[in-house]
């Protein structure tokens, strides 16, 4: 049930190898030797329990990321992961990056219904697009699909997965042993989906889940990703450098749901934030310091080419940025291109500059503080409109987590802005969202597999 | 380290819901209102270690099985639930059946390396091709693929799926903090995969894993498929209803190992027994006779009519089977067809008395005895050439599985058949199989992504 107490605050961490800093690895905190030990993440996953957070989330690629050279590779595959993860946590969600470019609606509806399954009603889709010729490559392409494209694609997509997800009532396990009725074939249903990307007949060989459906997630910001987001997300991962611009972000989106029949509180809006935590502010900027310290420059400077489009390859570190191109030439990830493009404009930042500032949050804020500092940004965002809750994306993990869990959370708890105990069991409950309505049952015209087999 | 010993049998549990038995979720010793909960396959997962068995093995299809009116469905998907099952074994290993037909090979490869990582090294593929028009309908499809370019594909898609597992040498990651050094990149390399079917450029986005391939499994026992075995396969499910029918399949498979290369202990082959266990052999006759009575026709008759490629709907069923297509015309499993079709015919079974005869194993062996006699004759099989272990078959769960870790492993302990003790870590090392050698390090004429990127 979605909650009718006062507004608090959501919380997600984003669990990232050895941490959200690129040279996180090389710092002496973290454990870079562990990050392919389920045991590591199982850690991970129920420190942010332990901490109440709202779910754990895993972003993905489908080709090797950034430079291998010079940062840590993970090497789980989400939704493997986070099954693995939900047999050893009890209440947190797991929210797994998923693309619509190069899957298959049946197989990926069918996974995270599985994986509502098995973890009770924790799952959540990160639902993305693949934007780069490295994925498209691995999929027998050689050029990625345009953009808006994609996104078309994205909602064929979606339309077909909810489809199979609907497909069978939530009663339709009958289970009569004495008649020998295992199902009632009046509630399961073929979905006969013919689009212009995919034909699934259904239905789905799995029952309906906990949830109905998993959350929905979405994290593209540009424009066909903010309409994407109002026409399907129920909540949203965001990268916001400033307070206007979160807020105006943050106005802008939930004045599209409006549009789709959607009320603003079917959506959620979540930041992220890189927090370098330390007990004293002096303390976290040398912590961010010891990181900037560690950065390779020369896998900056492909990170930053790669966000950029435009090869920096041999420009000097301490000279500025070279013309860009626009965004209406991106292919990739349009909104982050736009964010990064400007923040070296208003700062007038070197390329080694924003190196450094892009290193622990790759144009996440970041900022370094301590926790009673953290507390009062993420306060300020939550009350001034800017935000439903956070993207936590530690520097460096496990430590990092730890401590936003134990020094963080016990601030915004006191403060009346965190739960002070899981109230829900599933992932919607935790959100306060509610379960979706199955819109097979109510479409007269849905045959049933009694009728049709 | 394959063993030195002497040759024992390996077992792997094939978990099915409420059990095989098709009325299996009927009797009050199942418990089919937990089939879709983690724990009931955690417990099961858990039993079949806790009696030192090989591996646990999910059956898969990419459509609705059978007719769910009759017939407890599970829900979960192979690879999420195995992954899950990993986090709470320790030593068994967990075969997950994907298909090769409406799959990438880049995806497939990664999720099983995945789960290789998550597993510890425990992690066994059982590589199918879908044959059937309803899971055709599922992937944008009218008809499926013809049987032997289902195989032609199975072939390339392997071919992609070792290139991508090799694409990481095993000392590829330095993790040298000192200099910042992350991975050698002379050690890992594009595979540039550009065949029929799939073109893939790679590398993967996992490192190479503590098994360096998956267990290769393989189940098709039609002419393209025992060549396929041959070629890939290092354990082979199979059903066989006679001695002497098993030791000719053994033998014909062995034989065709050599002109790949490849020695006959580097296949095992196991024959499937579905195990009906009672304390005297009454009892166990008397509780396959329940099964038997709580079977519904019409399924039996259904499934029996897709096994023959025939529609037996409205004939008499206690009259004879109707004349039958040929093998060669058969596009699903064509071995099981002929393994059914033979029993018919041998033993003159009226359709009634067929599908009580395949109730408990669909075509595969069932023996029903008391926990000695079940030993005799796996020993038997096992010491005369027509097995070197056994897909156990439970007809009913959990207690079909209890009962065989409980009366019958003990009693090939005994006899010195079995294992003690798990000697090995990974599940190659339970099968005594050997890790593969990494073909791309030999490959001389493979550029790694120092000198490619």
């Amino acid at each position: 049930m979605p909650s009718t107490g006062p507004r608090t605050l959501h919380l997600n961490a984003f669990l990232m190898n050895a941490g959200h800093h690129d040279a996180a690895w090389r710092h002496p905190r973290t454990q870079p030797e562990r990050v392919t030990d389920l045991r590591y993440f199982q850690q991970l996953a129920q420190t942010a329990e332990r901490g109440l957070l709202d779910s754990v989330f895993l972003a993905d690629g489908l080709a090797l990321w950034g430079n291998v050279r010079h940062n840590a590779l993970g090497g789980f595959e989400p939704l493997t992961l986070l099954s693995a993860l939900a047999a050893v946590t009890e209440r947190v969600g797991l929210i797994a990056t998923v693309s619509t470019t190069f899957n298959e609606p049946f197989h990926t509806a069918r996974k995270f219904a599985s994986l509502d399954h098995i973890s009770g009603g924790r799952a959540g889709w990160n639902i993305v697009t693949s934007g780069t010729v490295n994925e498209a490559r691995n999929f027998g392409q050689d050029e990625h699909l345009e953009h808006r494209l994609r996104y078309e694609r994205a909602r064929e997509f979606l339309e077909v997965a909810t489809k199979l997800w609907d497909s069978w009532e939530d009663d339709a396990i009958l289970l009569d042993r004495e008649r020998g009725v295992y199902a009632d074939t009046d509630k399961v249903r073929e979905i006969d989906h013919r689009g212009d990307y995919f034909g699934v007949r259904g239905p789905l060989n799995v029952p309906r889940t906990p949830q109905g459906y998993p959350l929905l997630v979405q994290a593209g910001s540009s424009e066909d990703g903010k309409e994407f987001a109002a026409q399907y997300a129920e909540a949203v991962f965001t990268a916001q450098q400033t307070l206007a611009d979160a807020q105006a972000f943050y106005k802008d989106l939930k004045s599209r749901l409006a549009r789709y029949g959607r009320t603003e509180d079917q959506l959620l809006v979540l930041p992220g934030i890189a927090p370098v935590i330390g007990s004293t502010e002096a303390e976290a900027r040398a912590l961010e310091q010891e990181l900037t310290d560690l950065q390779v420059p020369d896998y900056g400077l492909a990170q930053l080419s790669g966000m950029l489009g435009t090869d920096l390859t041999g420009l000097p570190l301490d000279g500025p940025l070279p013309d860009l191109p626009e965004e209406r030439d991106i292919n990739g990830n349009k909104s982050r291109f736009t964010l990064v493009a400007e923040l070296a404009r208003r700062d007038g930042l070197t390329l080694r500059e924003l190196i450094a500032r892009l290193g622990a949050g790759r144009g996440h804020r970041v900022f370094a503080g301590t926790p009673e500092q953290l507390a009062d940004q993420l306060e300020e965002w939550f009350t001034q409109g800017a935000a439903d809750g956070f993207n936590i994306m530690p520097p460096h993990l496990p430590g990092g987590l730890e401590d936003f869990v134990d020094d963080v959370v016990p601030i915004l708890q006191r403060r009346g802005l965190f739960r002070t105990e899981y109230t829900g069991r599933t992932l919607r409950e935790h959100y306060g969202l509610a379960r979706p309505a199955n819109r097979l049952v109510t479409a007269a015209s849905a045959p049933s597999l009694a009728t049709t087999s």
